[in-house]
């Protein structure tokens, strides 16, 4: 059996996008167990009634973690909250993974503090699955990490990223030798700055790791590598600006839809699809992203998530879960 | 009279984009001079019988500069380009500005090396509008810089970018007191690196311009700033995977012709919207992009760039050229 601790609270709609993301996840994986973390009645009155109580264990969290609490003070402004003990009943072995929709900075903090960070790594980092065209094996995503946990990074840490979404992948895609590559602002050896210069050595003297080299951010999409790295800054800079240029290009359909009848039709038509597009796009707001590098599994869904993308989120921690991924990621970070 | 340099023979397309876009800039500036550098007999029988010749001078180039050539020998390898001899025009005062759609290293290390850089300025950097949802007054663009010049930053290059930015937008724009703000990876004071913290100070400390706070990736195309700052390693990045994602949209639509009939005809209709709005979102490709902070004015055409696309780098060159671009960048860093 495997179980994870959900925080069915945060996020933009709680329990309103946990709840079927929950009753989803029992179905689809006949081995799991939850512990629902958050309002004891709130929850109780949210179950439905044909799901199974033998599945589930109610626990009590007095608080919730709100977008504007401050990461760094969230142990002592809300204790209790059904974040931290969904992160606690982690640490203290009552389930292998925790996922909650709340503030990503207290989130990981909470994990920092509550559960410790793996040896030879100097900060967790967040990792996501990208779209990509489809290319075979690869199942159309690239996994990028990392997205925004360390905004000045050396050369060690992209190492580190690169270990990490390394371990990720086998396990997540069951990929034996996944591609690792850099992102930078061109192809060719020499280019990029100081940073990526390094990075690209260390990776690539690493024989644990099979280095493809460089990946720009209009080939990102073309699927050629299966792990990309790069520093958090850069990281939530591409992610933001992917969701930016997803939504520039929805709000121009909209706007055509004020215009002649044909465009009207035309947009009724292509909004649905530019809108699955753009879904698809903001990887992380659909896939779920895994917090790397702590000493216990942690899968932030996305605030504003809807239940089919916090069931991607349970699902994630659940492959993560059940092969013991901070196992592997210690055994792969210890050959270092 | 206003005399440019127009390097015609390089980028994907030479004489067939930059002809068209010669005749389209003589009708549409009428005190403009064209020296068309490059192959005089090539460029002789490519010039429409219609085109005035009193308005054009043909200066012979011997060879021209490839995407392969290293920028920093392109001097010793290419003697007598075309590009270079454009640059050159302007050095030595025959034109008052230079246009080419080549190999943008070796553009700016032209620039660097015959026309030298302005005092207080580390490096020139590289500027192109982005659209953005139009906003009243602003005529829905931001320019951005740096695009790739710099790839390693310090606080005061950022700083010297805004007060770059902020005089273009002046002149291109004619706006007395643009809104200048710094990419970063949230909005609240205190996000992001120790570069950005240490740039915002500067720029905010410094009374000549109008800092804004904040921009990200996703709000970028909110169209809330004049000018965006970011160092070059991230604009590039940023650039790129606007084109990525634009692509990937793209792409998308084209293989849902493949499906039934109804996505086909929708396929057939979206595609041309999407194809014009991908095109508006790759703003460098569409507007060419200004080498900010040489002696003299360049603005770089995209290598593939259309005749529209490159009739508008002319103009560009043009009003950048009218208004002395180089001589406001030196009063506006003079005063630091």
């Amino acid at each position: 059996v495997i179980t994870l601790a959900i925080d069915v609270m945060s996020g933009d709609f709680g329990l309103r996008s946990a709840i079927p993301a929950v009753q989803n996840s029992l179905q689809q994986f006949p081995d799991l167990h939850l512990l629902l973390v958050g309002d004891a009645d709130a929850i109780q009155s949210a179950l439905p009634a044909n799901l199974s109580r033998e599945k589930i264990t109610i626990v009590a969290a007095a608080t919730v973690v709100t977008a504007d609490d401050r990461p760094s003070r969230v142990l002592k402004t809300r204790p209790d909250s059904s974040m931290q003990l969904a992160i606690d009943a982690v640490t203290e072995g009552r389930a292998q993974g925790a996922v909650s929709a709340g503030n990503s900075g207290a989130l990981m903090a909470l994990g920092v503090l509550r559960m410790g960070v793996l040896e030879n790594i100097s900060r967790p980092a967040i990792c996501a699955p990208m779209p990509t065209r489809s290319v075979s094996g690869r199942g159309g995503v690239s996994w990028i990490l990392d997205l925004g946990a360390n905004v000045d990074c050396d050369a060690r840490q992209l190492h580190q990223f690169a270990l990490m979404g390394n371990a990720l992948v086998k396990i997540l895609a069951q990929k034996p030798n996944p591609e690792i590559a850099l992102l930078n602002i061109g192809s060719e050896a020499g280019k990029g700055n100081e940073l990526v210069q390094e990075a690209a050595q260390l990776i690539n003297n690493d024989v644990t790791l099979n280095f493809t080299g460089f990946v720009e951010g209009n080939t990102l999409y073309d699927g050629i590598a299966d792990v990309v790295v790069c520093d958090g800054f850069t990281g939530n800079v591409l992610l933001k600006t992917a969701e930016g240029v997803a939504g520039f290009i929805r709000d121009k359909f909209t706007s055509l839809a004020k215009q002649s009848f044909l465009n009207r039709v035309l947009a009724f038509l292509a909004l649905p699809l530019i809108k699955r597009f753009s879904a698809e796009i903001n990887a992380e707001q659909y896939n779920g992203a895994c917090l790397l590098g702590l000493k216990g599994v942690v899968v932030k869904s996305h605030g504003n998530a809807s239940a089919a993308a916090f069931s991607q989120a349970i699902a994630c921690a659940y492959a993560a879960a059940k092969q013991n991924l901070p196992a592997q990621l210690t055994d792969a970070l210890s050959s270092q």
